[in-house]
This record gives C-alpha cells, sequence and structure tokens, in this order.
C-alpha cells in the first residue's frame, strides 16, 4: 500500500529499539480516509475466505480492524484489557507482553461474540513479537472458532512474529514491510505493499 | 437513528443502576456498518462548523469518532489513558471518573495533534454524567483549540451530562436518547433520534 508507505517515510519516527511512532495516523491521531483504504485492502486480500467476525485487541487495532469488518460487512470484536462490568463472569482470557505497561496484560472475549461456527480474521496495527496476535488465536481456539487469516497495518519482520505464527498454517499479510530499524532508518521490504 | 433505536430495544439490556449493555454492537463487539451509518449521521449534523478534528477517549468511543471523522474528511485523536513511550513529556492531560475501574483515570492528548486553528468536534459512545466529555473541552481548552460540538450515540439524559456541558455554548445532540432505565425498562425520549 503504497499510500501508507509514503505516510511512514513522511512522519514515521525511528525511536530506536526497533519503536516506530506512527501516532500522527495510526494511533493517538489516526487518518480515518487512511485507515478506510486500509480496511479496503486488507478486506481485498482475505476475501473469499468466509470470514464472518473480524477480531483485534484494544486499543489501536481498532481502527483498522472497523474498517476491514466494514469493507467485509461483518462485525468486529475488539478483546477488552479491562473487564467491563457488562460482560459475564465466563469468558476467554490470555495473556500478551503489554509494550506501554512493562508487564502481562489479559485479553479478554465474552463467549456471547466468539464461538463455534465463526471463522475469524485477526487484524492488528502491527505485527512484530506476534505475541499479542498469538494470544487471539488462542482465544479463537478457546472458542471452537476456526481462524482463516491475520493481517497487519505494519509489519516489522526483524521482531519474528510471522515466525511464531506461521505454523497455524493460514495467510498472513501485512499492507507494510519494514525489515531493518537500524542505525536510525526505516527500510522496507522490496516491492509494493511487502 | 431508528436503525440504533431498533438495536438498543432488540438487544440492549438493562443491567440496573442506569447500566445499559450495548456490547453486542457498539463496544466489544462493534456492528461496522451501524457505526458507518452513525457517524454519517453525526457528520450531517455537525456539518458547516469547519470542524478540523473530531476528539474522543478511548476505548469505546473510537468506533463512533472514527466513523464522524470518515465521513467529515478529518482526523480522528483518541486522548490515551495510559501513556505510551511514542509521547512526549509535555503533553494535555485532565481526570475522569473510570466506568470500569472505580477511581479516576488521566485522559492524555499530545499537543502534537491539537492546538490553536483546531476546530473540535468530541464525540463518545455515551453521554452520561458528561464528566468524560467535560475533561476532554478541558483538554481542547488547555490546547488552546475550539470546541464546536459535541455528539454521542446514545445520551441517558437521567444521569445529567448535557447540564453539565450546555453553558459551553456549542450544539450538543445525541443520536438516540434514553430518558429512564427505571423498573427494569428502556424508555426513549419522544421523536426519532431524539
Amino acid at each position: 500500500m503504497e499510500s501508507l508507505k509514503a505516510r511512514i517515510l513522511a512522519e514515521g519516527r525511528n525511536m530506536g529499539r526497533g519503536i516506530l511512532k506512527v501516532d500522527s495516523f495510526v494511533n493517538h491521531q489516526v487518518d480515518a480516509a487512511l485507515m478506510y483504504e486500509a480496511g479496503q485492502e486488507l478486506a481485498r486480500r482475505f476475501a473469499n475466505l468466509g470470514v464472518t467476525k473480524v477480531l483485534t485487541a484494544e486499543i489501536s487495532g481498532i481502527a483498522p480492524a472497523l474498517m476491514t469488518a466494514l469493507a467485509l460487512g461483518v462485525p468486529i470484536v475488539y478483546a477488552r484489557k479491562t473487564k467491563p462490568i457488562t460482560m459475564p463472569e465466563r469468558i476467554y482470557t490470555r495473556t500478551a507482553p503489554s509494550h506501554t505497561k512493562g508487564h502481562e496484560v489479559a485479553l479478554m472475549v465474552s463467549p456471547e461474540f466468539l464461538g463455534p461456527g465463526d471463522r475469524v480474521l485477526i487484524v492488528d496495527d502491527f505485527l512484530a513479537t506476534g505475541k499479542t496476535i498469538d494470544a487471539l488465536v488462542q482465544i479463537v481456539r478457546d472458542a471452537g472458532a476456526e481462524l482463516v487469516g491475520i493481517g497487519a497495518v505494519i509489519e516489522k519482520t526483524f521482531e519474528g512474529g510471522r515466525a511464531v505464527l506461521e505454523h497455524y498454517g493460514v495467510p498472513i499479510y501485512a499492507l507494510v514491510t519494514i525489515t531493518s530499524m537500524e542505525d536510525g532508518k526505516i527500510t522496507f521490504a522490496n516491492g509494493v505493499g511487502q
């Protein structure tokens, strides 16, 4: 997705230790039109898989997942990190490392909204270590639903997430792939949207 | 918005103490098409105000605010409740009571994304006590930006939020207005979307 790549080059900031600041268009401030385009492109890529639900984790996964769900004509479910009073006692829960809190956080999904018969596309803003997405995959399995694909807005291949997720045997696709952030640079994989 | 009202009647659950469970289509699980329609309708209502940013608070405000921003052709900014490592030292921050955590939470916005010259529409899923929205208004003022309107998906008039916000002198509009949740019922205001 060339528009996204151009935006990362123009506004993304390499903060070192693999941290990419994209909070002017992906998280904190969100470019709604760009996210709409991202959702269209992810939906196109995962069309014909019979997706019934798009699953993501709050918070920054919500925008791209919502736009993908809109394009696919299905609901989105976002795993909660704090249990709301409206959530039932029995839930599906897995933990993943938190980027901001420096410890494990719980991801929680109500059995009301994920179950056998669901064909689930997981969408997140970043595919990095793959640990958050892996926790979501476990929730899909706990619910007896079927994982059919994994999509991300930005993949950082040097954090190894794809290797963690590959064994699930479903298509994994990122709109933009970054292969290195060494020496203060941002290096993209060869080719468009790869 | 009749489709939303119908959905609340079909799926909303009155949990007592003014708590309305709408997590099958507004939060946790989100009906992307319904949120798109909500965004279109809020954008129509606040058209011609020269909105440059839609502001909301994570988490459940993101979906309706994003769709409103998409319809208005402007970015959305969501106030963070946990400070990410990508956020600068100096930020705008105000506190609001948390529904789920039972104490005050900080709402944080980076000065990079809100400032003088911005004309801000605040959008949230609920207008209830008005305290979260009031904290967002304070952030708009701290940033030297101008508040031009307040929109919500669902207003619960019996929690008094409108009275808290009225003195700001900007249009306040909710897609659906609930006047009472007593005796296990959900009572809507007279008229469509009011």
